[in-house]
This record gives structure tokens, C-alpha cells and sequence, in this order.
């Protein structure tokens, strides 16, 4: 059995030793395994969580093939796992808001400093953040899990679980939506129709986008994206950036206000600032290779915003309440479940690019929603 | 006959003198009469439109029974009518973007100078605005009517004149939700449930607010308020500012974000501070005294920011975009038609407080909507 | 002996008890007394400080004669003290930016609860936060104090201790600045030329206004305006509002863009509203009644925005990088220097309104600057 | 003698066709020529103008030497001159404004559409703009010249006609300090140390930035951006981005809040991606090659914003009152005079990079200042 570090202190109080963690834990690139880690203590500003639900990300599988991404590099065992949702079983001794038996869901980024980002509203900047299940800082792949406690957010009886995980990447297209700053009446570009490119969708049309246009290489996605409201859908085959970009603006009519890039591939970067308005933004949330030709000076003359989307700020009340108030619908997004004990498998099934969004059951008393 | 003033500029040749023009004039307080007008040539960048539905606002109402309001005072003749859609007739010379036959809906404030306000993109507030059916300046409760076509927006087959109409009253709301910094996610206090705001409550909907509280006089109102999306009503009855305040956050569960005033009273400018979050906005649609006496320490403390909001300014495009995508249903806000000849009793009307949208149809061969 | 009550948290051990720790303690209105309380020992996050110099402001003297002030009440004993700075002594266990003999200018409002303000970066409205000097939070009117140490900003040597405890009323400018939105070019109306007038006379012209028009009752305040910067000024006898405006668009040329009100008095609100040039802004600095008679219409058609001014956040980095880069002088403003042992006379010079700003200085063996 | 076609409208009246009117005409790369030219008469939007000062720009030895610049191609021949400065001789019938002698500095661009980008206040957005001195559209740098009123700004008689000449590269600096917004007390990074860099400085400087430093290949350069205020320079030799925006970084003791890139060259926008601060700003000025290659993660990841900075809008009152109130000094940044019959060897001195900004005198009788 290994002994699971407590996340961001390390000199904490096993408990609970003799009770089940399976943990779904990576040990290098292409080495997953799943272990039975120590359950750590809430300190006084903690709860300890009973976790439900957790949805596997792209970049999940990026850690697990390269033993990287996003930045971040895997140099010992972590504990994967950062959109999830759960149940409070123990409050630390400070915590006044929540109380045993709530259901949370969980913002996996905690700031550590309170530095310059933290005290202008944006913490997602600051550098010391915790960032669960981002190595090296563990995550809520497992059974049991201790986090912040003024970063899990009461979830209403009328959210499932799995829509409280789905805050996470929900949360990654309000970020986006807010830095692209859709308006109402505004037409858009998303590029990509995974996940955050659904999202995205989702949440630009609650903000009052009057059109959106969702380009693609895979027909099945596409159509998905019809189902879940995009007025255009593009199919992308050969074409270059330009004509990616006249192909957008046939559909809608004119050129859109912003462009969504969720895909991180270099000529969706150029096709967005082709395509987007004079005046407008592209958005870039898709994590691609470090360096991209750009055609920057067309972006200049025209005054096309480009602008960096990493994680989210201030999202999770606006999410909970949003999906509260049956403004947007995230669970067609769940199309495969696996209890995690087979998390093996859900991360086979996640590679493959089958479905949408893989969840990960980490409550065998509850493997629904 | 009278002889019709050409609107903004007085030396043009007359035409079409034969023709009927039957049009609404107000000679001052009290005196409504409908006479023949001439009808004006287009100049070079103008259109001639036949006008075909025309909203009866409050404003008009004022005007009647004042002979003044929103700052404007009735000192001759004047033809009323600013909410107004109809069909291009003829065009200027100068003009490329309409031609015979298009169907527009009509923005009736168009800029005479090129000043700091019109340069800055804010001409609503330009001091030299023309104003049509603002008094001196003509207005479109008429069967023939001259217009800058650059303030005329073509709109689709799929919306009804009346639409085109309500663009008007639509835009003071996505001025005024532009204006409160409406986000999704957030909360509002809405005070007055007439036309003014219910496009509010649509608005702001379309926008995400995840939740909406309305409150009237008129249980009526707040009955069809529900019907239109509001999430909770409230009848207000002899509670004091700080009691409204009170029940409003009752209601949300939490203070609003923003708090939008539709109806001028002093009352509701006092609560509208008392209830909105903390660094939210109190936006004032609603007309009223020139004083009022406002609990200033109390949004100084809580920087609760107070924003009028004067008309509208590049809402008519989006405006037609969000209707034309089916965003909003405006169209059961118009509860009461009358023939142009019959415009006295839609005034009467009006004025009892009867219904919500009164709509003037002033081309005889196309009374529906 | 009194003993000193631990700000925030009361379970601390005494420290340093036989060292002398003389401090300025209110009892109740009127009731003023030179005490001395024990010292308290600096928590984990905390620092000690040896305070160095103290202003004193209007609202310690609204406590001193009314008991209350800026909302808040005397029912306890309060060490006074909000403009200050001193000395690091020790610092607690978990702090890494300061060290024992840093000198500092220390920010006083300090966030108990990480809540939806906090987070949003505004945080000056969580309403919960620690108030150093405003009652029931002991301030720095005494020669040992302890603090959080992230709100203790370490200042260059080239700053003198006074211009440290200046920091805070700067900050209050640069937040009223900022909340105005000066912008580079604008010509701005200050009223009432006070400490906070001149502060943001000083600011303003940092930020870039091209005139500033700064008005008062006293012809000594006008002339010391005038050697900091004003470009007009402009004595109030019995002018109406209206007249107050008028004057000063005679004085500029044109309207302001921006009105900052450092008075409170209702007649400058009201001549702010009619000054402000249409789409602009008055700021409200200046704590007044509870209600003020206010011309709203006016601002309503104008789109005069009314911006309350609470405190400040996130200032004093930027307010101690624009004293070192001598890009502003506030030295002026300080005309009186009394040792703490005479802080009776101190506030009673004060309250005679002599001078701007009068020092307290803590530390017997440095009483100069 | 060469007949000049009137700007924007080409079916105009000649007049004064016996007087002289001296004109630099470019008529295709490298065939750069004196000539004399008709002079249009005014309509009755317009004024004609005696040209005082005219400054040669980095754009006009593009045109010259590549018969190309700025996404503008010489096809026919073109009068050059967009930086400049005269005295009304002849005002339109409709011009209330201006009269003649009155000294005015020309805003060069002027929309011919009353487009969405005209109506949101960003018309040099405008895809139909006329611009003043870039092909196909006549410039200034000839004795005689008439332009739209609106777009002529009165000076007042303590500014010189080379101070009225170079508002228009100070508004490139005001656009460009907008657009990246500098704040008080923020740091910052200039790329170039030639006019538009040291314009950026100054402005930067006026609007409250409380350190710059300024990195150019020149040495003299350089010294010149010391004299002018820059707090540090950088000499560039051999530096990788990432090597440059390690220096910046210890020159300013901390990482820019804001980069102004004002080079074009590739390196430089690398480094100001690398320098920035997370959720900073990259504003590009200078005008490169279509691509460059970004390091596009590191901004995303980061959230540093890039913005291009396209000439300016609502610049000239505010540079006129900057100037005016002796915020700014931009004298010093003439190094040469020519009389316009010299103009090719102020081309040629221009090309050579010789001193910053050289100015043609157009009026002979007035060659000073």
C-alpha cells in the first residue's frame, strides 16, 4: 500500500488508515496504476471529501502518454483527476459553510500566496496556485479526498453529481466567454466540437450569442454539435486557413465578432484571425505546440484581440447557478461511465476519441449520475 | 390641409401632394388631431417609407396630456410616433443598401453633428440628435414618412412589422442591460412590469442572468411578467424601500447583482440602492421628477454605482439578430391594434392603462401584425 | 494598565508586557485618553511593528466628537489609527517578504473571509473585513502594533515614514481615480481641498488630466491648491449648484468629464451632476448624510454616472512606486508634527481645521519626517 | 503641370489654378516627384488649407523606396503626407467651426461610411476610410489642400505648426497607450527608440507609468530616450527573446505590466511576450512581415493579451490639450527642416535614419517652428 501525500501540507495526521482509497495514480508516461493510498486529515480549513464523480480530460491523457502537458511534467507518483464532485464527510475545525453529508463540487486550483493576481480577482494567474490533480500537486482520481474548503461549492439536490464535476471544464468556457467577451447579438467561430468546444457553444448562446458557427474534422461531432444548438456546422477537410475563414463567413452572413479556438492546432490560430471581425477577439483555449506561425499583422491592421484562456477565476457559484436554473444542459455530454475500479479502461476509452466525456465512478454505492 | 415640415432640413420640394398622408399631429397639451400632411422627397441619403406599424409609448402619453416629457416640450405641431417599421418606397440617390420595397425597422434618433459623443460611439447622448416624434422633431405616426436611410435596418421575412416596431422599446432595454453590465450567471431586481420591463426581463435572460425578480402595483402584470420568464414577482403594496429591499433578497436567496428601474418613482430608486449587491448597479430606465431624494451614504459605502440610461445607441442590428434567431418572443407584449384613422381611441386606450403594447397600423391593406 | 485586546484574534500570548506601549484609546465620544496597553505577540502570518508615524484624519475626529463616523460606532474602547507606518520588530513563523527592520507603510482593512469580494478583487467591500483604527478594530495611534504581514508594504529608503503613512490617504485617491476612470487629456472637477481633495488633485495629474478646477469655501485651501497644481480655482460663496457648474465650465473652457466630490455636502453632489459633461462620471468620496437631494433626472438623460468611492484596494504597491519615482509629492501636505505623548493637542488642532495634515509621531527617537 | 484629382470626391470646381501649389507626388517606387498640382475648392463639409508642416514618416520610405507599405500599394500616382499642419484659407458653406486664419492640426484619416465601426467609435476600424497622404488617397505634403472640416482641430497659438504636424504621431502613441491600457504606477517595456517609440514614452509617462525602460540597436538612440525621460535603456546585440526579457526584467526589478512593440521585427515580439507580466499586455505597433512566429503557449498560458494598435480614433483634442497644458514636450524630436522644394533630400535624410523626425516646410514664408 502507498502512502498518499497530503495535498499542498505534507506534515499531516494519517486517519482513517484502514479504510479504502483506491487511487488511480500515475508513475511515469504510459504507467498508470491504481493503488490504495492513506486518507489524509482536514487541517482546520478543510474538508475531507467522499469523491462521486470524475470526468477524464484531454489532458489527463496528455500526462499519461508524455508524462506532460499544459506545462505541467510528471516526476513522481500523482494522483490524477480535477473535475470532480463529492460529498463532504469531515469539516475542518474553522470551516463554517459546509457541513458533513453537502455535496460539492470541487474548483481543483487553490492559490497558495496572496500575491499581486489573487488581490486584483485573478487567481488563476498567480504562479504558487495548487493545482489538483496537476503534478505535481494530487488529485481526486480516488475514494477519498482533502481540499480547501472555500473551494467546494455547495451543489442543489437538483444538480447530479456528474454536472457537478462538469463545472470544471463548464468553467473553462465561461472563462473563455468572459475574456472573449461575448456580447449579445454577437456571432461566433468555435473551433473544435470536443468538449470545451461544446461548452463554449453552451455557454455563448446563454450569454446571448445570436449565431454560432462549429468546425470540425469528424461528421459525428458535428452533428453532435447541431444537437446541442450550433446554428452552422463546418466539416474541415484540406482547406487553408483563408478558406476556412470565407467558408465561416458564408455561414453566418458576415464575419463573426469572436473566434473560440478550442483546438490548439496552428492553422485554426490563423483561420481565426482571418475570420474573426475587424475590432473582434480570438479566444485561444486549446493547448497546442509552443511556437505558431502567425499571421500577426493582418491581426494588427485589423485589430484583432488574441487572447490566452488558461483555467477559469470566479466561475463555480455562476456555473452551479447557471445549470440551477436549466439555463444550459451539460449531461448529453457524458457519454460513458466506468467504475474506477476500471479506470484503465475509461482512460483506453478516452484515447480513442469514443464518445465525449468519459466519467470516472468513484462511489461504488452510487454508479449513476 | 396642413403642409408637412420636412424633418431636419425645411427646403425641400413637396411630392406626391396628392396622395393621402393621414397623420397623428399634436398641437399642444390635450389637442391630438389627425390631419393630411404633405409628403416629403427623399433627399440624397434619405428613403421615403410607407410606414405600416407604429407602438403607442408612454412618452406619447405625456406629451398628450402635458404637452411635455423626457425633457422635450411641445411647442408646435408636431407628428408623434417613434416606435416604427415599415416599407422603403423610394430612395435617395446617394443611398446603396435598401431599395423599393424592403421592409425596416426605423431607429428614430439620427446624429446632426459630428461631435465628441458621435465619435466616440456614443450619439444617443449627442445634445443635436434629430429625435423623431420627440418634439420639434416629426415623427412616423403617419402613412408616408421621410428618413436618414442610414438609421433604417432591412429586416427579415421572418419578422412581422410589429417586431420591427418593438425594436424601438427593445433597444432602450439592451441599452439599459449593456449600460448595467448585465452577466451571465447574475441576478436582478426588475421594478415595474410594463413594456419597458418586460424587454428588461427578456433582455436579460437572453443575456444569462440566471435569475429574475419583478415588482408592480398590478398583480395582472405580474402574472403575464411570470408568463414571460420572470422567475418571482412582487406585489408591491404599502412596504417601505427598505422592506422591498428585503423581500427582493427573500426571493433570489442573495442580494441582486444589478437592480433596473423601469418606473421613475422615488420609491424604487430607494430600494433599487437598499437591494443590489455590494459593487453591483442600479441602472434608471424610468422617467421621473427632476429631484429625488436618494439614501446616497448607503451607495457611496457600498459602491453600488447608479447609471441613467438615456435612449440607445447601436442596438437596432442586434436588436433584428436576436429576433430574427428566435432569442426572444416579443410579439405577445402587443395586446391591443388599431386602425391610424382610429388613433384617438388607441390613445384612449393607452392611456386607461389597458393591455401592455398598443400598435397603431397605419397602411389600411395590412392591419395584421 | 490597560490591556490590549489582540486585533482580530483575542487567544494570543502577552508579550514584551513591561515595555511601555503608550496608545491613543477613544472610550466614547469626547472621551479620549493616552493609555498604555500591552503588546501583543505577532501570529504565524503576522508582523510587530514599532509604529513611526500616524496621521490624523476627519473621520477620527467624527469619532472623537460624534462617537460614530463612515458608519461605524464607538461602544468600546478603540485604539485610533489608519494612516500609518513603522518599523518591523519580529515577524511570525510563516512570513517570508519582511524581516526585522523593514520599514513599511501598512495597509489597514485586511479580509477576514475569502468571500465572492475578495475573490472578484474588491476587496474593500467584503463586509466582514478587519478595519484597523475603525471601531470595534484597534489602529496604530500607539508604539507597538502587530498585522497581518501581507498587508505591510516594504518602502524604499528614499521615502520618508510620513510619506508611508500617506499611503493611505493617496490611496484613496488612487481609487477614486481609478473609479472615475481618469483618463489621459480629461479635465476633471475636484470639490472641497482638503487632504483627500489635494490627493486627488495630485492623482489626477498623475493619471494624465489635462486641467483640474478645484473649489472651497476657504481662499488659504484654494491658494494651496493652486501651488499643487490646480489649474483654476474657484471660491464657493452662496452660488446655487447650477451656478457652481456654470463656473466651472466658464473655468475649463468646457464641462468636466469627471467630478470628484471630497465633501459630502449635498450641494456639490447636486453641482456635480449638473458640471459633468453628458457620459461622464461624479465620484463620491465625501461622506455625508444619509440622504442627499440629488437632481437624478439630470443624470438619467445625461448618462451622468454616480460612482460611490469606499476606501481602496489594491493600491499601495502602485501608490508606493509612484512616491519612489517621484512622479507625485505629498510632503506638502503635512504642516503639523506633534509627539504621541500630545496627541490630545494634536486632535484638537486638527479639529480647528489649521493646516492639511497632522502627524503623530510614535517613535520618540525619530520625531522629524 | 499636373492637375490634381480632388480627394475623395473627384467632381469638383479648380480654382486658384494660377497659383502655386507645390506638391510631392509619388508615381511609383523610387519616382518620387515635385510637382505642381491644381487646388481643389472646398464643398461645403471641407476646408482648404495652407500646409505649414508636414513630417516625413517611416511609412512614406516605404512607399517610396517599395512602392508599398502598411497594406497600401502605389498604383497611381499619389500626393504623400499624413503628419501635418496648416492654416484655413477657404471654409464650405456648412463649416461653423472654422474660419479662415484659424491655425489647425489635420487628423489624416476621415470614414466615408457611417458603418458599425463609425457608430461604436472605432472608425479607424473602417474598411472604407479615407486616408490622407496613403494611396490611392492624396496627402499633405504640398502648399495648398483641402480636407473635411470635422477632421480639422483648431490649435491654439501657444503650439507651434510642427507641434500641430506631430499630433499625428503622438495619437499613433495615445491609440497605442489606450489600447494597452497603462495604468498608474505600471511598468513598462518599449520596443524602438525612434519617433513612435519615444512618442509611447511620453505618453506612457503622462498617463502615470511609474518606470519604462526602452531597448533600440542605437546607442544614440538610446541616450536620446534617456534625455526624453526613459527610466532605462537596453542595448540590443546579440540577445535571444527570452535573453531580452530577462534583462528587462532585472532593469525594472520586476517583469512589465505591458510591452509597446513598436519595431516589427520578429524578436521583439517574442521578447515582449516572454517579458510580460501574466495577464499583461502586448500592444503591437510597428508593422512587420505577415507572419511571425509566436511563442503563442507561453502567452496563453500566461493570459498576456496581444493587441494591435491601427493608427487611432478621438486622438487629436486630447494630444491638442496635452499639448496645450504642457504635459508633454515633443519638440525635441524634430532634428531636421526642409523647405518643401528640398523635400527629396528630406527623403533622403529620412532614409538614412539620420536624427528622429524630419519636417517639411511647406509655406515658404514660414520656415521656423
Amino acid at each position: 500500500m502507498t502512502l498518499c501525500l497530503n495535498i499542498i501540507n505534507h506534515s499531516v495526521k494519517l486517519e482513517m488508515a484502514l479504510q479504502e482509497n483506491l487511487s488511480v495514480v500515475l508513475h511515469a508516461a504510459g504507467d498508470l496504476r491504481l493503488e490504495q493510498r492513506a486518507i489524509a486529515s482536514p487541517r482546520s480549513h478543510e474538508v475531507l471529501l467522499k469523491i462521486n464523480s470524475v470526468g477524464i480530460c484531454g489532458t489527463d491523457i496528455h500526462f499519461w502518454n508524455d508524462g506532460e502537458g499544459a506545462g505541467f511534467a510528471v516526476n513522481k507518483p500523482v494522483t490524477l483527476g480535477h473535475e470532480f464532485s463529492g460529498t463532504v464527510v469531515k469539516v475542518g475545525s474553522g470551516v463554517q459553510h459546509l457541513k458533513a453529508g453537502d455535496r460539492v463540487a470541487i474548483e481543483p486550483g487553490v492559490p497558495r500566496d496572496n500575491d499581486e493576481f489573487v488581490r486584483n480577482g485573478r487567481y488563476n494567474l498567480s504562479p504558487t496556485c495548487f493545482a489538483s490533480g496537476l503534478p505535481p500537486d494530487h488529485g481526486g482520481m480516488c475514494q477519498y479526498y482533502v481540499h480547501d474548503a472555500s473551494y467546494c461549492f455547495k451543489i442543489p439536490d437538483s444538480l447530479s453529481f456528474e454536472e457537478g464535476a462538469l463545472v470544471e471544464p463548464l468553467s473553462v468556457a465561461i472563462h473563455a466567454c468572459r475574456r472573449a467577451e461575448v456580447k449579445i447579438g454577437c456571432k461566433i467561430f468555435i473551433c473544435g466540437a470536443g468538449t470545451i468546444g461544446f461548452m463554449n457553444l453552451l455557454v455563448a448562446k446563454a450569454m446571448g450569442a445570436a449565431q454560432v458557427v462549429i468546425c470540425d474534422l469528424s461528421s459525428d461531432r458535428l452533428k453532435m454539435a447541431k444537437e446541442m444548438g450550433a446554428d452552422y456546422t463546418l466539416k474541415v477537410e484540406k482547406e487553408t486557413a483563408v478558406e476556412m475563414a470565407q467558408k465561416v463567413k458564408v455561414a453566418l452572413g458576415s464575419m463573426p465578432d469572436i473566434t473560440i479556438e478550442c483546438t490548439g492546432a496552428e492553422i485554426c490560430m490563423q483561420a481565426g484571425i482571418y475570420a474573426t471581425r475587424s475590432g473582434g477577439v480570438l479566444a485561444l483555449v486549446g493547448l497546442g505546440h509552443e511556437f505558431a506561425n502567425i499571421p500577426i499583422l493582418h491581426a494588427l491592421l485589423r485589430e484583432v484581440d488574441i487572447r490566452g484562456v488558461f483555467k477559469y477565476c470566479n466561475t463555480w457559484p455562476v456555473a452551479i447557478d447557471m445549470l440551477a436554473a436549466k439555463m444550459i444542459d451539460v449531461k448529453p455530454l457524458v457519454t460513458h461511465r466506468f467504475a474506477l475500479k476500471d479506470a484503465l479502461k475509461a482512460f483506453e476509452t478516452t484515447k480513442k476519441g469514443l464518445g465525449i466525456k468519459v466519467m470516472l465512478k468513484c462511489d461504488p454505492s452510487h454508479l449513476g449520475q
